[in-house]
């Protein structure tokens, strides 16, 4: 008498998928240049332990905040992020269009499966976020590829996308885009795009889901308004995220959206309410006003990081290599010439002991081999340095042969 | 030009399911026994204060913690619940069979998705908790109904549903149960049942899915082992929560089962890391030693209110309404007798401004109208009380006509 754990008593889906990259810590010899994590000396710890300190002697406030509670969300979280998305927006939030989530990475399955169902296709601008390619992938979404061009999203080509699926009798559920600071890439997508995609869309009634997850890390000048700001449809679903501004670890995000797809969107957060305790200490650490001091501060530093990458890229990038220049957030896009051996490049980063995040990362379907996602947040100004270095002469031997 | 989101812009699922019942506050004039919620006079908060600002003070600690990191959970968290998994069941939890879920709420439809496909038969004890009746609805898995004796689940009657299912070519993904302090009926299975239990599945080959949110709040003797620690084959899969002992908004549980079974669960977990904050902030409050002192006060607290309701059922239930005298945990299972009329009692009850929980709720097929679940986890005697002797005239009403 014996049991197995055979692959035939689990879900078929977790029979073909694999474990997706991980932001793991990596050791000090490396330099990482992977992933989107914010650094962790940037953490507003301070604040939070004062939020924590206030919040936690407060009784009606923690009684409602430690307790199960409302699904849409924790209410001094809600309030006082509502009060910032009005100011970022410049309109009011209606009642019932905003829920919390476990950070836009649960987000982002939350409103793929309230909206789609498997088989259902989706268009997807690429390159685009990972984890948005593997949760479309693990919902059984057909994406369907759009490109970027170096104004953002493609309208053109979103255009004759419809128009082939239409000719197949199929409707898109809804378009996936990352218009600010976008991952992988860093451009952000001007207003005139903007305005074009989203009247393409309300004739195509096509959805939008709009990720902005750097939206208030900008360096040089304020992005233009989000999609869901000019939308006058009800179309635009947009995710954020307090990953970034705050730590991924409170994990919490949200979405903005009609209340018909916040509705929708809370019958398949299975833990029902999210990050009471969470919610509460940043709320109040909103609520103090040591967000948005915290911001700005960020918003120095990471500036600083760009220009400290922006310039060893310079430097050290052999002729053939292009990247592009971000205007905030956290990414370079890395461009290899066609001539470049890319296992060769792949096997020197590794003796290098740098690491950025391969392009194939970033497609549904393999492309991008030729890219490399470089990362400056993690890393403070003489890593970035010492890490565009190491890449440079790994590039370099897998130009010249 | 019009856009509208009309129901066929979304999830066929979500077309068909209505929202579950939410514990959420009820205005003072009303006497709630409906939910498991726990009362938030007894929430640790200076605790968790301290152990806030102990916890954001430690730089390696906190810094790993608030990053984004490893789906299994939070490493202060992961090692304190060890060591305490590892006093409850007198055996080690093995490497890779732990992992930290959005309380177990969370852990519910990551297992049950991990283990079964779209159609899939499972075997569910009856009456249970409604959280599970959900998820095994909204994930399409079949429930084919085990029913409780005064002892727990019925062994014999397992035997039965698997031979049935066996002679149809049928093989249950898992058998759930909850064998101590039940949700919703109080009773906890006795030893020689567990052992009993464990072999037919052993030889059956049939996971079982152990819930056990209760397990620290007993009050009379401590309860026999989990079904985890006295399995022999690797085939429990016990799943624990925070929200009990700590609170819900912290929104802690936990899968402990082979690694097998805890490498696909992570794999559902669509926000990869848990809460990583409330993670470090419950570990550091384990640590300190303040959560074994708070599970104290906890057991001396939620006994004297069983004792009250208890009393006052006694004193207000109408000859032919039985009970269950629950030795742990926070609910009493109220069956009427077959004449009452359950529509005038229920109508009554909105008049004399009590809520328990119908015991339909409690099954996956309609049947339960007989039955209410009492919870006296949120109320002070003296409202327990109260709510018996509202629920006695309401109760009376439907039987005397």
């Amino acid at each position: 008498m014996s049991f197995a754990w055979t692959p035939d008593r689990f879900n078929r889906r977790v029979q073909q998928i694999s474990q997706p990259p991980r932001a793991l810590p990596s050791p000090p010899e490396i330099v990482s240049l992977a992933f989107g994590s914010p650094d962790p000396r940037l953490f507003p710890a301070a604040g939070l332990a004062e939020a924590a300190a206030t919040a936690l002697r407060d009784f009606p406030a923690y009684s409602v905040a430690l307790q199960y509670g409302n699904p849409i969300g924790n209410p001094v979280l809600l309030g006082e992020l509502a009060k910032k998305l009005e100011k970022d927006e410049g309109r009011p939030v209606e009642p019932g269009s905003l829920t919390i989530t476990s950070g836009s990475s649960q987000a982002l399955p939350l409103v793929f499966q309230a909206l789609a169902d498997p088989g259902s296709p989706c268009l997807l601008e690429t390159p685009t976020f990972l984890g948005t390619v593997r949760h479309i992938r693990f919902n059984q979404i057909e994406a369907v590829a759009v490109p970027l061009d170096d104004q953002g999203l493609d309208v053109g080509a979103v255009g004759a996308a419809l128009d082939t699926l239409s000719a197949q009798g199929r409707r898109p559920r809804f378009l996936y885009t990352i218009p600010t600071f976008n991952n992988p890439v860093g451009m952000t997508m001007p207003l005139e795009r903007r305005l074009a995609l989203l009247d393409l869309c309300a004739r195509h009634g096509l959805p939008i889901v709009e990720d902005d997850a750097y939206r208030d890390l900008w360096f040089d000048a304020e992005p233009p308004p989000t999609l869901h700001a000019l939308d006058r449809h009800g179309l635009v679903i947009r995710l954020g995220t307090f990953s970034k501004i705050v730590a991924p670890g409170v994990r919490l995000g949200f979405v903005l959206a009609d209340p018909a797809v916040i509705e929708r969107v809370q019958m398949f957060k299975a833990e029902g309410v999210t990050n009471g305790f969470a919610s509460l200490v940043v709320g109040t650490f909103m609520k103090s006003g040591g967000l948005a001091s915290h911001i700005e501060v960020l918003r120095r530093d990471y500036q600083g990081r760009r220009d400290a990458l922006l310039s060893a890229l310079a430097r050290e990038m052999p002729d053939g290599v292009t990247w592009t220049r971000p205007t905030g957030g956290f990414f370079v896009w890395l461009t290899l010439p066609p001539q470049a051996d890319v296992a060769r490049i792949a096997a020197r980063m590794k003796e290098e002991q740098v690491v950025a995040l391969p392009g194939t990362e970033c497609y549904p379907d393999g492309r991008g081999s030729h890219h490399l996602r470089l990362a400056f947040s993690l890393q403070p100004p003489e890593r970035l340095a010492e890490g565009a270095c190491r890449l440079g002469r790994a590039i370099r031997a897998g130009l010249h042969k």
